[in-house]
Protein backbone atom coordinates (compact mmCIF):
# COMPACT_ATOMS: atom_id res chain seq x y z
CA UNK A 1 0.00 0.00 0.00
CA UNK A 2 1.35 3.27 -0.64
CA UNK A 3 2.89 4.71 2.59
CA UNK A 4 0.39 8.29 3.25
CA UNK A 5 -2.51 5.53 2.45
CA UNK A 6 -1.10 3.19 5.43
CA UNK A 7 -1.12 5.82 7.96
CA UNK A 8 -4.49 7.33 7.10
CA UNK A 9 -6.02 4.09 7.06
CA UNK A 10 -4.49 2.97 10.46
CA UNK A 11 -7.24 2.99 13.16
CA UNK A 12 -7.20 1.41 16.66
CA UNK A 13 -9.13 -1.62 16.49
CA UNK A 14 -11.31 -3.01 19.02
CA UNK A 15 -13.79 -5.98 17.12
CA UNK A 16 -11.69 -8.39 15.75
CA UNK A 17 -13.24 -11.58 13.94
CA UNK A 18 -11.66 -14.39 16.75
CA UNK A 19 -11.92 -17.27 14.20
CA UNK A 20 -9.08 -15.70 12.20
CA UNK A 21 -5.66 -16.29 12.48
CA UNK A 22 -2.27 -14.77 12.24
CA UNK A 23 0.27 -17.48 10.77
CA UNK A 24 3.64 -17.69 11.72
CA UNK A 25 4.68 -16.29 8.00
CA UNK A 26 2.79 -13.04 8.87
CA UNK A 27 4.35 -12.39 12.32
CA UNK A 28 7.77 -13.09 10.18
CA UNK A 29 6.87 -10.58 7.59
CA UNK A 30 5.75 -7.82 10.23
CA UNK A 31 8.73 -8.56 12.34
CA UNK A 32 11.31 -8.06 9.59
CA UNK A 33 10.12 -4.56 9.05
CA UNK A 34 9.79 -3.77 12.91
CA UNK A 35 13.42 -4.75 13.51
CA UNK A 36 14.58 -2.17 10.79
CA UNK A 37 13.44 0.68 12.75
CA UNK A 38 16.14 3.05 14.32
CA UNK A 39 17.16 2.55 17.90
CA UNK A 40 19.86 4.10 20.22
CA UNK A 41 23.24 3.80 19.21
CA UNK A 42 21.48 0.83 17.36
CA UNK A 43 21.03 -0.99 20.41
CA UNK A 44 17.22 -2.63 19.92
CA UNK A 45 16.28 -2.71 23.49
CA UNK A 46 12.72 -4.60 22.09
CA UNK A 47 11.50 -7.38 22.22
CA UNK A 48 8.36 -8.95 22.08
CA UNK A 49 6.17 -11.66 23.32
CA UNK A 50 3.17 -12.89 20.51
CA UNK A 51 0.72 -14.30 22.50
CA UNK A 52 -2.11 -16.63 20.37
CA UNK A 53 -3.19 -19.10 22.81
CA UNK A 54 -6.79 -18.67 23.55
CA UNK A 55 -6.13 -19.52 27.32
CA UNK A 56 -3.14 -17.09 27.88
CA UNK A 57 -5.10 -14.44 25.98
CA UNK A 58 -7.83 -14.55 28.33
CA UNK A 59 -5.29 -14.39 30.85
CA UNK A 60 -3.89 -11.44 29.27
CA UNK A 61 -6.89 -9.85 29.05
CA UNK A 62 -7.14 -10.19 32.72
CA UNK A 63 -4.11 -8.32 33.51
CA UNK A 64 -5.83 -5.44 30.45
CA UNK A 65 -8.91 -4.32 33.13
CA UNK A 66 -11.32 -7.29 31.05
CA UNK A 67 -10.72 -5.42 27.75
CA UNK A 68 -12.68 -7.87 25.47
CA UNK A 69 -10.34 -7.10 22.51
CA UNK A 70 -7.47 -8.61 23.85
CA UNK A 71 -9.23 -11.53 24.19
CA UNK A 72 -10.57 -11.77 20.72
CA UNK A 73 -7.74 -10.35 18.47
CA UNK A 74 -5.62 -12.72 17.15
CA UNK A 75 -2.66 -12.25 18.46
CA UNK A 76 -1.88 -10.29 21.20
CA UNK A 77 2.09 -8.68 21.41
CA UNK A 78 3.42 -7.59 25.03
CA UNK A 79 5.72 -5.11 23.80
CA UNK A 80 9.33 -5.42 26.09
CA UNK A 81 11.96 -2.90 26.53
CA UNK A 82 15.04 -4.60 27.89
CA UNK A 83 16.55 -1.77 30.67
CA UNK A 84 19.87 -2.75 29.98
CA UNK A 85 21.47 -0.49 27.55
CA UNK A 86 24.33 -2.60 27.51
CA UNK A 87 22.81 -6.23 27.16
CA UNK A 88 23.28 -5.69 23.02
CA UNK A 89 26.58 -3.67 23.22
CA UNK A 90 28.99 -6.28 22.28
CA UNK A 91 27.57 -7.34 18.93
CA UNK A 92 26.22 -4.25 18.06
CA UNK A 93 29.31 -1.90 18.82
CA UNK A 94 31.81 -4.61 17.07
CA UNK A 95 29.42 -4.31 13.76
CA UNK A 96 29.92 -0.46 14.37
CA UNK A 97 33.49 -0.87 14.31
CA UNK A 98 33.89 -3.76 11.25
CA UNK A 99 31.98 -1.10 9.31
CA UNK A 100 34.05 1.64 10.02
CA UNK A 101 30.93 3.68 11.95
CA UNK A 102 33.40 3.94 14.50
CA UNK A 103 36.53 3.67 15.92
CA UNK A 104 37.63 1.40 19.16
CA UNK A 105 38.49 4.77 21.49
CA UNK A 106 34.69 5.87 20.22
CA UNK A 107 33.33 2.59 21.44
CA UNK A 108 34.79 2.40 24.73
CA UNK A 109 33.60 6.10 25.50
CA UNK A 110 29.87 4.73 24.50
CA UNK A 111 30.44 1.77 26.51
CA UNK A 112 31.23 3.62 29.72
CA UNK A 113 28.31 6.07 28.63
CA UNK A 114 25.64 3.20 28.45
CA UNK A 115 27.20 1.88 31.69
CA UNK A 116 26.30 4.82 33.68
CA UNK A 117 23.18 5.05 32.41
CA UNK A 118 22.18 1.16 33.43
CA UNK A 119 22.76 2.30 37.06
CA UNK A 120 20.16 5.17 37.36
CA UNK A 121 16.99 3.12 36.71
CA UNK A 122 14.62 6.03 36.21
CA UNK A 123 16.71 7.15 32.97
CA UNK A 124 17.20 3.56 31.93
CA UNK A 125 13.67 3.00 31.88
CA UNK A 126 12.84 6.24 29.54
CA UNK A 127 15.67 5.20 27.68
CA UNK A 128 13.82 2.04 26.59
CA UNK A 129 10.59 3.45 26.18
CA UNK A 130 11.80 5.77 23.86
CA UNK A 131 13.24 3.24 21.39
CA UNK A 132 11.09 0.15 21.54
CA UNK A 133 7.97 3.23 21.12
CA UNK A 134 9.70 3.55 18.05
CA UNK A 135 9.48 -0.43 16.79
CA UNK A 136 6.09 -0.60 18.45
CA UNK A 137 5.05 2.61 15.79
CA UNK A 138 6.25 0.66 12.73
CA UNK A 139 4.56 -2.52 13.47
CA UNK A 140 1.34 -1.28 13.61
CA UNK A 141 1.43 0.40 10.79
CA UNK A 142 3.03 -2.42 8.92
CA UNK A 143 0.32 -4.68 10.15
CA UNK A 144 -1.99 -2.20 8.57
CA UNK A 145 -0.10 -2.20 5.35
CA UNK A 146 -0.60 -6.45 5.59
CA UNK A 147 -4.14 -5.84 6.26
CA UNK A 148 -4.29 -6.33 10.01
CA UNK A 149 -5.41 -4.55 12.44
CA UNK A 150 -4.27 -3.00 15.94
CA UNK A 151 -5.24 -1.19 19.10
CA UNK A 152 -2.19 -0.17 21.22
CA UNK A 153 -2.88 -0.39 25.48
CA UNK A 154 -1.57 0.91 28.13
CA UNK A 155 -3.94 0.40 30.81
CA UNK A 156 -2.63 -2.67 32.36
CA UNK A 157 -1.10 -4.87 35.06
CA UNK A 158 2.52 -4.53 34.17
CA UNK A 159 3.62 -6.28 37.75
CA UNK A 160 0.97 -9.27 36.36
CA UNK A 161 1.66 -9.63 33.35
CA UNK A 162 5.42 -10.01 34.38
CA UNK A 163 4.51 -12.78 36.73
CA UNK A 164 2.17 -14.60 34.35
CA UNK A 165 4.60 -14.71 31.42
CA UNK A 166 7.80 -15.24 33.01
CA UNK A 167 9.39 -11.46 32.05
CA UNK A 168 12.41 -10.97 33.85
CA UNK A 169 12.99 -7.64 36.38
CA UNK A 170 15.29 -6.17 33.60
CA UNK A 171 12.15 -5.74 31.05
CA UNK A 172 9.85 -2.63 31.46
CA UNK A 173 6.49 -3.98 30.07
CA UNK A 174 5.57 -1.08 27.71
CA UNK A 175 2.27 -1.28 25.52
CA UNK A 176 -0.15 -3.87 24.51
CA UNK A 177 -0.85 -4.39 20.87
CA UNK A 178 -3.40 -6.05 19.48
CA UNK A 179 -3.29 -7.87 16.42
CA UNK A 180 -5.98 -9.32 14.00
CA UNK A 181 -8.86 -9.16 11.48
CA UNK A 182 -11.63 -6.53 12.37
CA UNK A 183 -15.13 -7.47 12.65
CA UNK A 184 -16.55 -4.50 11.22
CA UNK A 185 -15.70 -0.84 11.14
CA UNK A 186 -14.31 1.19 13.67
CA UNK A 187 -16.17 3.88 15.17
CA UNK A 188 -16.50 8.00 13.42
CA UNK A 189 -12.09 8.38 13.82
CA UNK A 190 -11.13 10.82 17.00
CA UNK A 191 -10.28 14.95 16.91
CA UNK A 192 -6.35 15.42 16.29
CA UNK A 193 -4.77 18.61 17.07
CA UNK A 194 -3.83 19.90 13.84
CA UNK A 195 -0.37 21.47 11.90
CA UNK A 196 -0.71 24.76 13.27
CA UNK A 197 -1.31 23.69 17.15
CA UNK A 198 1.54 20.86 17.05
CA UNK A 199 4.46 23.28 15.60
CA UNK A 200 6.33 25.84 17.03
CA UNK A 201 8.38 27.98 14.61
CA UNK A 202 12.39 28.34 15.75
CA UNK A 203 11.23 28.96 19.47
CA UNK A 204 8.20 27.49 21.40
CA UNK A 205 5.66 29.55 21.19
CA UNK A 206 6.30 30.95 17.73
CA UNK A 207 3.71 30.21 15.60
CA UNK A 208 5.13 31.10 12.19
CA UNK B 1 6.08 4.67 -2.07
CA UNK B 2 5.23 1.53 -1.57
CA UNK B 3 5.10 1.21 2.74
CA UNK B 4 7.77 -1.63 2.65
CA UNK B 5 10.15 0.35 0.65
CA UNK B 6 9.87 3.55 2.88
CA UNK B 7 10.70 0.92 6.11
CA UNK B 8 13.34 -0.78 4.06
CA UNK B 9 14.93 2.78 2.39
CA UNK B 10 15.10 4.86 5.72
CA UNK B 11 18.88 5.11 6.90
CA UNK B 12 20.03 7.61 9.62
CA UNK B 13 21.73 10.20 7.80
CA UNK B 14 24.48 12.16 8.61
CA UNK B 15 25.67 14.40 5.77
CA UNK B 16 23.33 16.35 4.02
CA UNK B 17 23.40 19.21 1.46
CA UNK B 18 23.35 22.64 3.49
CA UNK B 19 21.95 24.37 0.71
CA UNK B 20 18.86 22.66 0.07
CA UNK B 21 15.60 23.89 2.52
CA UNK B 22 12.27 22.49 3.85
CA UNK B 23 9.64 24.69 2.78
CA UNK B 24 6.23 25.24 5.33
CA UNK B 25 4.42 23.60 2.29
CA UNK B 26 6.30 20.47 3.04
CA UNK B 27 6.03 20.23 6.60
CA UNK B 28 2.37 21.20 6.59
CA UNK B 29 2.38 17.57 4.50
CA UNK B 30 4.98 16.34 6.97
CA UNK B 31 3.17 17.12 10.19
CA UNK B 32 -0.40 16.51 8.65
CA UNK B 33 0.75 12.29 8.72
CA UNK B 34 2.49 12.92 11.60
CA UNK B 35 -0.35 13.85 13.62
CA UNK B 36 -2.57 10.89 12.90
CA UNK B 37 -0.16 8.64 15.19
CA UNK B 38 -2.15 7.04 17.94
CA UNK B 39 -1.36 8.22 21.61
CA UNK B 40 -2.36 7.28 25.21
CA UNK B 41 -6.56 8.23 25.21
CA UNK B 42 -5.74 9.74 21.88
CA UNK B 43 -4.22 12.69 24.27
CA UNK B 44 -1.48 13.76 21.97
CA UNK B 45 0.81 15.08 24.01
CA UNK B 46 3.20 15.57 21.24
CA UNK B 47 4.55 19.11 19.89
CA UNK B 48 7.04 20.11 17.63
CA UNK B 49 9.93 23.09 17.57
CA UNK B 50 10.83 23.29 13.91
CA UNK B 51 14.80 25.00 13.66
CA UNK B 52 15.95 26.25 10.17
CA UNK B 53 17.30 29.47 10.90
CA UNK B 54 20.81 28.62 10.34
CA UNK B 55 21.81 30.43 14.08
CA UNK B 56 19.63 29.03 15.93
CA UNK B 57 20.41 25.68 14.26
CA UNK B 58 24.06 26.31 15.23
CA UNK B 59 23.17 26.51 18.90
CA UNK B 60 21.10 23.25 18.65
CA UNK B 61 24.07 21.79 17.33
CA UNK B 62 26.82 23.16 20.57
CA UNK B 63 23.53 21.79 22.99
CA UNK B 64 23.99 18.25 20.93
CA UNK B 65 27.66 17.50 21.80
CA UNK B 66 28.61 19.46 18.51
CA UNK B 67 26.87 16.72 15.63
CA UNK B 68 27.95 18.74 12.29
CA UNK B 69 24.92 17.19 11.01
CA UNK B 70 22.79 19.17 13.52
CA UNK B 71 23.74 22.32 11.73
CA UNK B 72 23.83 21.11 8.40
CA UNK B 73 20.61 19.77 8.20
CA UNK B 74 17.91 21.63 6.15
CA UNK B 75 15.42 21.81 9.30
CA UNK B 76 16.36 19.86 12.78
CA UNK B 77 12.74 19.06 14.48
CA UNK B 78 12.96 19.21 18.56
CA UNK B 79 10.57 16.48 19.87
CA UNK B 80 8.23 17.74 22.89
CA UNK B 81 6.19 15.61 25.13
CA UNK B 82 3.91 17.61 27.10
CA UNK B 83 4.25 16.20 30.62
CA UNK B 84 0.92 16.98 31.97
CA UNK B 85 -1.76 14.50 30.57
CA UNK B 86 -4.95 16.74 31.21
CA UNK B 87 -3.27 19.38 29.27
CA UNK B 88 -5.58 18.28 25.84
CA UNK B 89 -8.29 16.39 28.02
CA UNK B 90 -10.76 18.77 27.85
CA UNK B 91 -11.18 18.82 24.01
CA UNK B 92 -9.84 14.94 23.04
CA UNK B 93 -12.31 13.88 25.93
CA UNK B 94 -15.22 15.98 24.73
CA UNK B 95 -14.83 14.62 21.05
CA UNK B 96 -14.72 11.33 22.44
CA UNK B 97 -18.19 11.58 24.30
CA UNK B 98 -19.79 13.48 21.19
CA UNK B 99 -18.98 10.54 19.14
CA UNK B 100 -20.28 8.05 21.01
CA UNK B 101 -16.46 6.52 22.29
CA UNK B 102 -17.66 7.16 25.85
CA UNK B 103 -20.30 8.23 28.45
CA UNK B 104 -19.86 10.62 31.22
CA UNK B 105 -19.00 7.89 33.90
CA UNK B 106 -15.93 7.00 31.61
CA UNK B 107 -14.99 10.35 31.03
CA UNK B 108 -14.82 11.51 34.60
CA UNK B 109 -12.96 8.18 35.97
CA UNK B 110 -10.11 8.28 32.85
CA UNK B 111 -10.06 12.39 33.91
CA UNK B 112 -9.64 11.02 37.47
CA UNK B 113 -6.84 8.67 36.72
CA UNK B 114 -4.90 11.21 34.79
CA UNK B 115 -4.78 13.44 37.81
CA UNK B 116 -3.32 11.11 39.51
CA UNK B 117 -0.38 10.05 36.94
CA UNK B 118 0.06 14.26 36.70
CA UNK B 119 1.53 13.86 39.72
CA UNK B 120 3.69 11.23 39.51
CA UNK B 121 6.83 13.19 37.76
CA UNK B 122 8.83 9.70 36.76
CA UNK B 123 5.46 8.43 35.48
CA UNK B 124 3.93 11.51 33.75
CA UNK B 125 7.57 11.28 31.88
CA UNK B 126 7.13 7.63 30.39
CA UNK B 127 3.74 8.73 29.80
CA UNK B 128 4.70 11.11 27.35
CA UNK B 129 7.86 9.56 26.01
CA UNK B 130 5.43 6.74 25.38
CA UNK B 131 3.19 8.35 22.73
CA UNK B 132 5.61 11.11 21.51
CA UNK B 133 8.01 8.16 20.20
CA UNK B 134 5.15 6.80 18.43
CA UNK B 135 4.58 10.05 17.14
CA UNK B 136 8.26 10.29 16.18
CA UNK B 137 8.77 7.20 13.65
CA UNK B 138 5.87 8.44 12.19
CA UNK B 139 7.77 11.55 11.33
CA UNK B 140 11.09 9.82 9.92
CA UNK B 141 8.94 7.43 8.04
CA UNK B 142 6.80 10.03 6.54
CA UNK B 143 9.73 11.79 6.04
CA UNK B 144 11.69 9.31 3.87
CA UNK B 145 8.10 8.69 1.79
CA UNK B 146 8.48 12.42 0.43
CA UNK B 147 12.33 12.23 -0.17
CA UNK B 148 13.85 13.66 2.90
CA UNK B 149 16.40 11.92 5.40
CA UNK B 150 16.48 12.09 8.97
CA UNK B 151 18.43 11.26 12.00
CA UNK B 152 16.92 10.31 15.35
CA UNK B 153 18.88 12.35 18.18
CA UNK B 154 18.95 11.47 22.11
CA UNK B 155 22.37 12.57 23.11
CA UNK B 156 22.17 15.71 23.71
CA UNK B 157 22.01 18.19 26.63
CA UNK B 158 18.01 18.65 27.20
CA UNK B 159 18.47 21.41 30.05
CA UNK B 160 20.28 23.78 27.90
CA UNK B 161 17.83 23.05 25.02
CA UNK B 162 15.26 24.07 27.24
CA UNK B 163 16.76 27.50 27.84
CA UNK B 164 17.92 28.12 24.23
CA UNK B 165 14.27 27.54 22.96
CA UNK B 166 12.39 28.81 25.62
CA UNK B 167 10.88 25.40 26.25
CA UNK B 168 8.30 25.37 29.39
CA UNK B 169 9.02 22.98 32.11
CA UNK B 170 5.93 20.37 31.69
CA UNK B 171 7.70 19.28 28.64
CA UNK B 172 10.40 16.42 28.09
CA UNK B 173 12.88 17.32 25.07
CA UNK B 174 12.38 13.78 23.97
CA UNK B 175 14.65 13.53 20.92
CA UNK B 176 15.91 15.89 17.91
CA UNK B 177 15.14 14.60 14.41
CA UNK B 178 17.28 16.31 11.35
CA UNK B 179 15.27 16.60 8.47
CA UNK B 180 16.98 17.29 4.91
CA UNK B 181 18.54 15.86 1.80
CA UNK B 182 21.32 13.77 1.86
CA UNK B 183 24.78 15.00 0.59
CA UNK B 184 26.12 10.92 -0.37
CA UNK B 185 24.78 7.07 0.15
CA UNK B 186 25.15 6.78 4.01
CA UNK B 187 27.65 4.48 5.32
CA UNK B 188 26.64 0.54 5.39
CA UNK B 189 23.58 -0.26 7.00
CA UNK B 190 24.26 -1.75 10.72
CA UNK B 191 23.22 -5.11 12.08
CA UNK B 192 19.81 -5.89 13.18
CA UNK B 193 18.97 -8.86 15.81
CA UNK B 194 16.51 -11.18 13.73
CA UNK B 195 13.12 -12.29 13.70
CA UNK B 196 14.01 -15.16 15.90
CA UNK B 197 15.88 -13.11 18.58
CA UNK B 198 13.53 -10.53 19.27
CA UNK B 199 10.77 -12.93 19.24
CA UNK B 200 9.04 -15.28 22.20
CA UNK B 201 5.60 -17.19 21.80
CA UNK B 202 3.28 -17.17 24.35
CA UNK B 203 5.67 -16.56 27.31
CA UNK B 204 9.15 -14.77 27.68
CA UNK B 205 11.91 -17.05 26.65
CA UNK B 206 9.98 -19.94 24.63
CA UNK B 207 11.12 -19.65 21.08
CA UNK B 208 8.59 -21.72 19.17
Amino acid sequence: MEFGEVVRSRRSVRDYDSSREVSDEQLEELFELVKLSPSSYNLQPWEFIVVRDSGNKKQLQLCANNQKHVGDASAVVIILGNKNPLARAERVFSDREKKGHWDEARMIAATAKLAELGKDDVRSRIWTVKSTSLAAMTLMLAAKDMGLDTCPIESMDANRIRKEFSIPDNYEVILLITLGYKLKEPMPALMRYGYEEIVHFEKFGKKE
